[in-house]
């Protein structure tokens, strides 16, 4: 179905904001400018508002980015057969959704009364963004969501971008903090989407494997051989994910018991954790999420002070149904159980330093030609004055 | 039960921490020191550790309160043909509990080195605090769980200082963060618990009280008389307290679903609700909270910016079990839904102005003869320097 309807559609070079991380790159091990350019998530908006400090380390928001995800709309997905919602409705949506944000963009720096010194770099055509591109990066990371396709609608011309950079022997990874996969349920996903088989696992960087990895450097020490307990609030993906990075799980999504009283509480045994309890608490999105889940790993953090606690992400929600309701994000459970437990979390995910290190360390990536095409002016790309950005559209 | 076990214990003063308000009352309408010795929740305690900003208006937290409520103890309800916890052990625990952080606060006094204008007052005798009571207050306010019971045990003492204070014609209030009960509800229990049957509903004010009335003030105002709706994640005494308010209530524990889907939001049909949505939304306790209640919230949130955002309180969470778990408390709702919406809310409980100003404007009481008795050193009474507070102990 995906293949035909990426055949019914005109074909359009994908419309990308393209942020270079060189300059931010360089500021390693600090990674503060770094992860901003990996984008702030929702979470940094509303921080900015009501909790300056958590926008340490970030540069201010431009004008731009303050209400522009909350206003964005929303699109159903589309079936074949449903005839409200037709393909080109979609297709129009995308492109209309793509140009009113760069008209946003050229607003902003038309009329800005601030002195650049590093103005947006406008490439005319498609011909001239292709050649920029393949001339001046070895490696193209892919936000997923929202730019490479919504739902299970595939962005007109995401397939051929990523197949072109792919042939010409690009390294192109997709760097999602959506944790609800595994990354061979990601990589099936992605590659039926775009229709490209040669993806492999290993371009796959969602936030459930980066909080594998994560726990991986942080529990698996030579000395210690025993076997490492992760109890988990989230999808049996990221349970999967980090019980494939050689952790015993517990939690998940088998737990379909909403409530917890007091009573409960007090005498529950922790059956699947006996005395030795969880070494770590990771926090994904749950759309099963309940106070049981709550009780269960507060008592867990407060049973082990050592124990870390991990979330995937703090996003503060995503954009569902055609009039774009608020569907709540993974920080919500995250702020839940640090209020409970008085500890705070380590993001894993865009824009923390550990997806930064992770990007780093793990894939060798030269950051003065290394691109990462996000999806959000407000998170993939907050425009400061003097940041490097460089902007590309077609 | 209550009363058998009153009858066979050793009768002792009720143990408590006296604070004048006189000095805090002064301040009002700036309310910041009134709502501090109404006593800043667990909240404030995290929020000193984590966030700084949150404790704007508080003097600083003294040496003695940081660790202490996640160090105190908690015990089990007692049964009485249970064996391993008697009722002795109970009364000893409270007992010993209560000389412990009495000891504490005098340890403090004793050997800071800080120069204190204003030193504890301490009155060696049952009879000298009785004395220095009557003559200096006309109504005495008490915190519940802790102060006057714990758990389904009376704490010892606790009805005679009742029952004295009233029948000397004092006001007496019950002032709880505890919104499950409704004042029906909650005057039922303690009448129960303390054998006092001349308590009046009037005489509670729990913090479901404080949010009822703090919606009638914000939303029935003259000159509109529709209906207004108001949106509960809470109990059914919670919904019961706003309905008696005058409010169309919808949610509350009814909805017994827990798990909400992207598809599922993205079609709901809030049947509930309507066009014209809700016009509050409040959030107390929920032993049944679940990420369906979460989402529902969020969107009508989202459909009315101007839909009142209500907390009851934004306790972190209480003791439960022998080994003292940490129940999470509602402020973890509050904070899960204040990450999701990006918006703040109100609270209605301690220690907000919104609590002081209730007790202020409707019971008409004068600040220099009331007196708070609070249970927790670090929330009824985090002690500063030079602040008027006076301390009694039998």
């Amino acid at each position: 179905a995906c293949t035909m309807s990426t055949s019914r559609i005109a074909m359009r070079r994908l419309a990308v904001f393209i942020f270079t991380v060189s300059v931010a790159f360089q500021k390693l091990p600090s990674c503060s400018a770094f992860s901003f350019f990996l984008g702030p998530p929702s979470l940094a908006i509303h921080g900015h508002r009501t909790n300056p400090s958590s926008n340490v380390g970030y540069c201010p928001a431009s004008p731009l980015s303050t209400d522009w995800r909350r206003r964005s709309s929303a699109i159903p997905s589309v079936a074949e057969d449903e005839e409200i919602y037709t393909l080109a409705d979609v297709s129009e949506t995308i492109r209309r959704d793509s140009l009113a944000a760069m008209d946003e963009l050229l607003d902003y720096y038309s009329f800005s009364l601030t002195d650049f010194s590093d103005q947006p770099m406008l490439l005319p055509t498609p011909e001239e963004v292709s050649t920029y591109v393949h001339e001046n990066f070895d490696a193209v990371l892919f936000d997923c969501d929202g730019v490479l396709y919504r739902g299970t609608d595939v962005v007109p011309g995401a397939p051929e971008a990523v197949k072109s950079l792919m042939d010409s022997g690009k390294t192109v990874l997709f760097v999602t903090n959506n944790a609800g996969a595994s990354r061979s349920q990601m990589r099936e996903k992605l590659a039926r989407l775009l229709n490209v088989d040669a993806l492999t696992e290993d371009q796959m960087v969602g936030s459930s494997y980066s909080a594998a990895r994560y726990l991986q450097k942080m529990l698996l020490v030579d000395e210690d051989s025993s076997k490492k307990n992760v109890h988990v609030i989230g999808t049996e993906g990221l349970c999967e994910e980090i019980s494939n990075a050689g952790f015993g799980v517990t939690g998940g999504p088998s737990d379909d018991r909403p409530g917890m009283s007091r009573e409960e509480l007090a005498e529950y045994s922790f059956p699947e954790h006996g005395k030795d309890g969880a070494d770590a608490v990771v926090v994904g999105l749950d759309n099963d999420f309940n106070y049981r889940k709550l009780c269960v790993a507060n008592v867990l953090l407060q049973r082990n002070p050592n124990a870390l606690f991990v979330a995937t992400n703090e996003d503060a929600f995503d954009l569902v149904g055609v009039d774009a309701r608020h569907l709540p994000g993974n920080g919500a459970l995250v702020k839940a159980l640090e209020h409970s437990s008085g500890r705070k979390s380590v993001c894993v995910g865009k824009p923390s330093p550990v997806l930064s290190r992770l990007l780093a360390d793990d894939y060798g990536l030269d950051p003065e030609r290394t691109l990462f095409v996000g999806g959000r002016l407000d998170t993939d790309g907050r425009l400061g004055p003097g940041r490097g950005v460089k902007t590309g559209i077609d």
